[in-house]
């Protein structure tokens, strides 16, 4: 096969965190803001978490869950009050302490001494307890629950390192908190936002998760249970992309959640949380991008289809640009996935190869160029972002009709989300190894000379407390983690690679991001 | 007429602030969060605001701008650099110094000493030095430009005296920042955002607003023209709903943002900025609110049909649920304003005249009851949120066969938004006088024993500098400020009330949120 001369400078087999970087600056997705830890997400990477929004937020809506809006600050009581969950996240916060900003008298400005807050406020790290507030005025009776919320909000946890997309100080998420009467329906819940998670991420962000259970270890401070959906990167490192978890009581307790039940006894409230953030964009990236930029799957894509019209200055651009604009309209009237198809006329100024490639690194599903020869024949040139290459090593145009290409628009559409689809689950499904039997075979399957190993599903007798501990360590040293135990994986039939005891379920061990 | 009894302890007319804060109460719209000046925006609330979002939204992205996201904090340096705007309105500003919460060794925490920032962060109170900085990377030929930017997001302005939704700390807002060639498209993107505004705010909210250009004293710091949609409350006084500000090349200026021009010289970038904030929520309730609470426009409300099952808790339930599940799938499937009709099922536990009135409270537009005696007939008891009561001081129920219900309601909804939109106009108009022809006229016209004066349209001279500055602290003791110069204004004939010199155009004079 002849060489490509791809669109990007660096190869994923070469350096995976330099070609995520050159990716996220290459396809227009965000870039460093100048503000420490903080990006800017960038017109296509908002828009593509715009998609997100969208997409989740109709199934958080179709679930009965209610949208809200909760304060960004937090008082420094709640944290104290909590003090347990300041161990587990909360100690590196923005902290504001003054609300005047006063001249210096030295050209400059500064925190005016005379306006500091009688107690600080901590700008958000999670709205855990501001919520939990609320619920308490909220929840009287059983028959104020379940109380069903959601938000979606800005969260700041201040990052020493930070990779965009991946660790920043300020990121985008949703966060759902529910109050249930029984401990059976709060754990219905928990498993409900973990399916949601499940569903959204396959179906709609293409990237093929496993949902399971995390181990002790991994459970968010004060939880019962923890779930979570994990990604499997290119460079064979798993990526955890949504939680839920089953609080018991213990948050009730916190935050004073009681009502009255059917029998008239108060009784603390079982609660629930669950969220997902705009890492989801760098599993995106991370999972579909090759060597060319990023590839949108088409439900997630602002623009899903992009016109090009090769403009060449002359008298013959004004019947190119209707040609086009009539191919546009066409193709704007077309549907998937009860949604109206997205489609850009791209008429800006600039050479259109130049334009091409600026789509092509972006990950557009569908690129269609349009020039003199093309209008002449009744026909366009139409690119498919997941097959870019022919065989020659060159751009792969096809050349339907105008009325074919627009035609056949929804079809090839769902067509490159299946096929993005496959070809993520296909890579998952080769670099999951399922025969390690020994801490040993864990340690060579992992060694430093195989760069992208992928995962190792293995049996666990599901150890907890300080034998889990030791595990944890022992796995450390290898820099793996336990990510979660499968919902789907195969019984348990052998013996625990760790304790040596009969094995109970299986497990993955991975790195992480 | 005989007494009705109403939803609300007090009447608007009675009291119209203690009516305000009843109805954002009693209709569950927010409330008090605990922490000092940010309220708790309530599913009822946000979702209205939602609603607000996405209508807008697809108005912002049909013109073109691209949605994206900037940091919170916003560097020191940058309100250094723009001190006039710091003079303007960004004295009172929530001041981030510390990274990091540590024990204090008493049981509290407290931020750590050692974790002092370098340089404090401010907590944005707009964007625009943010966004000019990006722009300015972005920006580097014509060929980049127009550069059509719009971030939803929230925003804090330290407030010392607040008011649910017209004046918090906190609060969420959208802000369009826009960069152009020439002062022409400068200019011509200013009167799009006001036009964006003025007919989102009329055709889907129903706010008959008012557009027009801000006098020099009320422009935004640095702006060349300011222009606003002011809408009337039914206490009579004014509240400005959206601005749009034409910024010359000063905002270009002190961010940098250049670019090469056709002929190949550097020049300033023209900028504008447009912006709609939460205190349009506030104006929704002060114009659509009654004495039973708030009335919902049909296109904002979050559900526009709830249908309440009168459950007995009996056997006699379930056919009865049945009954109105058959009823919200069929309405489910009627479409209005090109959306499907949003019906809420409130089957909760709970009384049947309760739950009414706390729809009657919310200002759902269309309550439809459905009792054992309805399902026998085969028909429903339907009420309409705009027109409450009958004649005989009942509310004024109809009782349409099911079918007939559900067929009729798309006309029923583009009905009610359309009398609500009427209602404020016709007492918006009765509430403006235009023959004020003296100063003393319009200190007797807003003298305080006429409670609700509404406003005045007065001719002008289109004073500037020290003599507007005189007339406006003379308008000050009046509580009287100048609004805008409507644009659909009849031409000046007469002479300036204020100055005595030949009129040019007329301004509104009114009291003001």
């Amino acid at each position: 096969m002849p060489a490509i001369r791809h669109a990007l400078t660096t190869r994923r087999a070469d350096d995976f965190a330099a070609w995520f970087q050159e990716v996220v600056g290459a396809a227009d997705m965000a870039e460093e803001s100048g503000v420490r830890g903080c990006m800017v997400i960038k017109p296509w990477g908002f828009g593509i978490w715009e998609r997100m929004q969208r997409l989740l937020d109709a199934r958080i809506k179709e679930a009965g869950v209610d949208n809200a809006y909760f304060p960004l600050f937090i008082p420094l009581a709640n944290f104290n009050r909590e003090a347990e969950h300041v161990e587990g996240f909360a100690k590196e916060m923005a902290v504001v302490t003054h609300h005047r900003l006063i001249a210096d008298g030295k050209g400059g400005l500064i925190p005016d001494p005379d306006a500091k807050l009688e107690e600080p406020l901590i700008v958000r790290p999670t709205s855990e307890t501001i919520i939990g507030d609320a619920m308490a005025r909220w929840v009287q009776s059983w028959r104020d629950l379940p109380l069903k919320l959601n938000q979606w909000a800005n969260v700041v946890r201040w990052e020493m390192r930070t990779r965009m997309f991946l660790r920043t100080s300020e990121f985008l998420w949703q966060e759902g908190h529910t109050a249930h009467e029984t401990a059976v329906d709060a754990r219905a819940e928990t498993m409900r936002g973990l399916e949601m998670y499940r569903s959204f991420a396959i179906e709609q962000c293409a990237l093929p998760v496993i949902a399971g259970e995390k181990p002790e270890n991994e459970r968010f401070p004060g939880a019962v249970e923890t779930w979570s959906i994990e990604g499997m990167m290119q460079d064979g490192k798993a990526l955890q992309a949504g939680t839920s978890h089953y609080l018991g009581t213990s948050f009730a307790h916190a935050s004073g959640i009681r009502f009255q039940d059917r029998e008239g006894a108060q009784q603390l409230a079982h609660t629930v949380s669950w969220g997902m953030s705009t890492r989801m964009v760098g599993a995106l990236i991370m999972t579909h991008g090759d060597d060319d930029g990023l590839r949108v799957p088409p439900q997630l894509a602002p623009w899903q289809v992009v016109i090009l019209p090769m403009l060449r200055g002359d008298e013959g651009d004004e019947a190119l640009l209707e040609y086009c604009a009539l191919l546009k309209s066409a193709a704007a009237r077309e549907w998937a996935w009860d949604e109206k198809l997205r489609v850009l006329l791209d008429s800006r100024p600039g050479k259109a190869a130049a334009k091409r490639w600026d789509w092509v690194r972006r990950g557009a599903p569908i690129i269609i160029e349009v020039g003199p020869r093309d209008m002449e024949g009744g026909s366009v040139s139409l690119l498919r972002r997941d097959r870019l290459w022919n065989e020659a090593g060159k751009p792969d145009f096809a050349a339907p009709s105008r009325e074919e290409a627009t035609s056949s628009l929804p079809a090839l559409l769902e067509e490159i989300q299946a096929s993005l689809l496959a070809e993520a689950t296909a890579r998952r499904d080769a670099a999951i190894v399922r025969d390690i039997t020994s801490t040993d075979q864990l340690a060579a399957y992992f060694a430093e000379d195989q760069r992208y190993p992928g995962w190792a599903e293995v049996q666990w007798s599901r150890p907890t407390g300080a034998a889990l501990d030791a595990i944890v360590e022992q796995l450390k040293v290898l820099k793996l983690t336990f990510r979660n135990v499968p919902l789907d994986a195969a019984p348990a039939d052998g013996t625990c690679l760790f304790t040596g005891e009969p094995a109970v379920e299986r497990i993955l061990v991975a790195r992480a991001y």
